[in-house]
């Protein structure tokens, strides 16, 4: 089974980032830019074939490794 | 209009992030996963309404900025 982990910085946490990565646009002519947030994504295939079980592994390994939650927020998504 | 854009390194591209990742996993106890691919995951907020100009807007940052499209390839999502 594959899965899709999505890690973003919560709102109201500073994205140095994507405000980076939106000025950048901005000079590059790219003007219609309001808003840039960027995240991570992690795709892992699993030997685990049980959905359920599937999904409560990888939220353990986002909260004990894949995300720092204090400041990010994660989603997961069974392929 | 929001867009999300996708970047992951092209299959057959050593990925050593993922590989650190996965063998971080492993040493935690995770021992049911066999692969971990990492990208870069960027949420825009785009003033263009137009579904069909924003999708080809962002495709155009991807070419020119966002994505190295030499060893990583993209995928746009509007939203």
């Amino acid at each position: 089974m594959k899965a899709r982990v999505h890690i973003m910085l919560k709102t109201g946490v500073l994205d140095p980032q994507g405000e980076a990565v939106r000025h950048a646009l901005g000079t590059l002519g790219f003007e219609g830019v309001t808003g840039v947030r960027q995240g991570k994504v992690i795709e892992l295939d699993l030997a685990e074939t049980d959905r359920a079980k599937a999904g409560a592994d990888v939220a353990r390994m986002c909260e004990t490794l894949l995300a720092n939650t204090v400041i990010e927020q994660y989603d997961v998504e069974l392929l």
